[in-house]
């Protein structure tokens, strides 16, 4: 079992709880620290230390745990046996970035996975969704999946959201614990709130193969992501399956980082298309093929033309804020975690109730690449 | 300047030639050894020392040097420009394994890049080549490519060759000089004795940038590998250029080998392909990402089938010898040279004059990742 699975099941078994005594080794370990974000003083874990996983966060009010890796499946027959010992929830897997929703110090806030205070979502909290529901349950944490193509993280997004973004609650939580609520007292919150969330298609079992794949079938044909496999039971065991559309998608979308992504993103993600597609089966193998082909092919073929052209390979993002201030804040945060990408502001005006923001991320490693080919240096290799 | 532009200026310019003491040292700091390899004792170098390339062999009768790594285009107009100075020649490459022929203690031998006698080519050294030129000229050195079907090395191959192999002469050296023969000189050699060579497309400048663009528009929709190009002065500086055909040719021949190769193989192939495309504009660009598409789903689509059905992902290989013990002599070679990948012989027979060897290249990483996918167990990343 890998490493980070018996961290899982120990959290959800509530054997580990974050205590003073572990906060201080944590600190001392450099695995967690005190961070001002978004206006607030906490304890942030920036890395999984003894099974609390990254990401969690300890307010005055408590501690909202991080949300844990979840495992992938290649082959749905034999891996569904395998993985689940009771019936299991199916849920729609959404593109977008995962976020955490709480109440703390008065103020609702988001929790990216890595545990900072998210300055686009906080910011647009309202118009995701209805507060009301932190009024009468103050403690509720509700994780969820923000996507859309006015997003300020991604270039890929749900082919179903046309404008803006939206937001998709999948699990919940409670301060101070690591156990996420069942699906039955999800699924009545979701009701009694009215709260947007992923579509749930189902309570099943291994035997439910079939069905499995057509959902499965039709999500990929709709360009949508995937699923989460959630068990019904005490150990609330989680595995997610992923469409040929979304490792297409992954491969499009990160094609400007070719240069410093690990070594492995994309020969992993053609390996899983391969095996995905054997799965579903789901269309004819030459047209496959070229969209494969395509997901590496336009994006290059369009970076050499801006770089015969402007001589700089960017992409542009727009996303909205209520609040101007919290657009200079995404700013912040996005250069600081931009790694080798550049992130540079172009424009921030208002439109109506609006503030919208532009920006692009310049990407220096292909763009030295192509430099350097494109204007006849010899390559040894 | 790259450092091994720098080796191959300076040895081409005669300054560094290998002595008794330069020797010395290198079997010192471990990069050169004393060998026994195909029934001969010499030296060979096992990494680039001082100028001297890897490859070089240093026997009785005097030293064989390398080849030297040839740098790569990706730009024709700017990059012609920028690497010469003089008209160069335009020739030929070949999708086939890099050979140097000579005669050592009496005997014709066939020198890999690495500077192992080949058990194979040596082998058929006969059938390739009249070996007469050596009696005439016992101190040259042919460069050479030997490529076909029923080549031991590599699954591709250039698609005009039927059967067998056939040995193309593309450069020449003599004994004891790093320096190669000036094109006329080589030129009238191959006239005289007869020897099979590459194509030599003629003498060109820069300014004939049409005539080179079309020679390897047509290289490329026959499938072949591209062309070198040899500035013809003193200085002898050479630069490669391959079609998009050779890119996807690469993907498609190395795929069985995903998980074991340098990170950047298959990306760096992918952004060539791009570029070489946008420079040759060679065909339509749906067929193109197909063609991409299928390099890499092709043969992994086939290790799926090959798992689901014998659980074990493996490629067959044939070739032929004249002597059987030189069979063995490769199976050997092979198993030393194999890295993470098993070699099985699986047969040797006698066909009319010649020995049929078949042997398989199983791939355990490949077949572990898989074996592990499709039996269900759950891959987090």
């Amino acid at each position: 079992m890998p490493e980070v699975w018996r961290a899982w099941d120990s959290i959800v078994a509530g054997r580990t709880i974050v205590d003073k005594e572990g906060l201080r080794r944590a600190v001392q370990a450099g695995k967690a620290a005190a961070v001002g974000c978004g206006g607030l003083r906490y304890t942030q874990f920036i890395h999984d230390f003894e099974n609390i996983p990254r990401g969690t966060a300890v307010f005055e009010e408590g501690v909202i745990y991080g949300y844990p890796s979840i495992g992938r499946l290649l082959a749905l027959e034999k891996g569904l046996a395998r993985q689940f010992a009771a019936p299991f929830w199916m849920e729609e897997k959404i593109d977008g970035f995962n976020v955490r929703l709480c109440r703390v110090q008065g103020k609702t806030i988001a929790l990216t996975r890595g545990g900072y205070v998210c300055p686009f979502t906080t910011d647009r909290i309202a118009d995701l969704i209805d507060t009301a529901v932190f009024e009468r349950e103050p403690d509720l944490v509700l994780c969820a999946e923000v996507a859309g193509p006015e997003n300020p993280y991604s270039e890929s997004f749900p082919p179903f959201i046309a404008g803006d973004v939206r937001l998709f609650v999948f699990d919940m939580l409670r301060r101070n614990s690591p156990r996420f609520l069942g699906g039955q007292e999800k699924q009545e919150l979701i009701r009694r709130f009215g709260l947007p969330a992923v579509d749930i298609f189902g309570r099943f079992e291994p035997k439910d193969l079939p069905t499995i794949r057509a959902i499965l079938k039709r999500l990929d044909a709709e360009g949508r992501e995937g699923a989460v496999f959630k068990e019904d039971s005490p150990r609330q065991r989680r595995t997610k399956y992923v469409t040929v559309s979304a490792n297409l998608s992954d491969i499009r979308s990160s094609i400007y980082t070719l240069m410093d992504l690990a070594p492995d993103y994309f020969t992993h993600r053609v390996l899983r298309t391969a095996l995905t597609a054997d799965e579903l089966g789901t269309e004819h193998p030459a047209e496959l093929k070229q969209r494969l082909g395509a997901a590496f092919l336009d994006g290059l073929m369009g970076a050499i033309r801006q770089q015969n052209g402007e001589g700089r390979i960017s992409h542009r993002f727009r996303c909205r804020f209520r609040n101007p201030d919290n657009a200079g804040e995404l700013i912040h945060y996005l250069k600081r975690a931009a790694g080798h990408v550049q992130v540079v502001q172009r424009s921030l005006r208002q439109d109506g109730d609006f503030w919208v923001l532009e920006f692009e991320r310049i990407y220096p490693s292909l763009n030295g690449v192509l430099n350097d080919w494109l204007t006849g240096r010899t390559v040894f290799d």
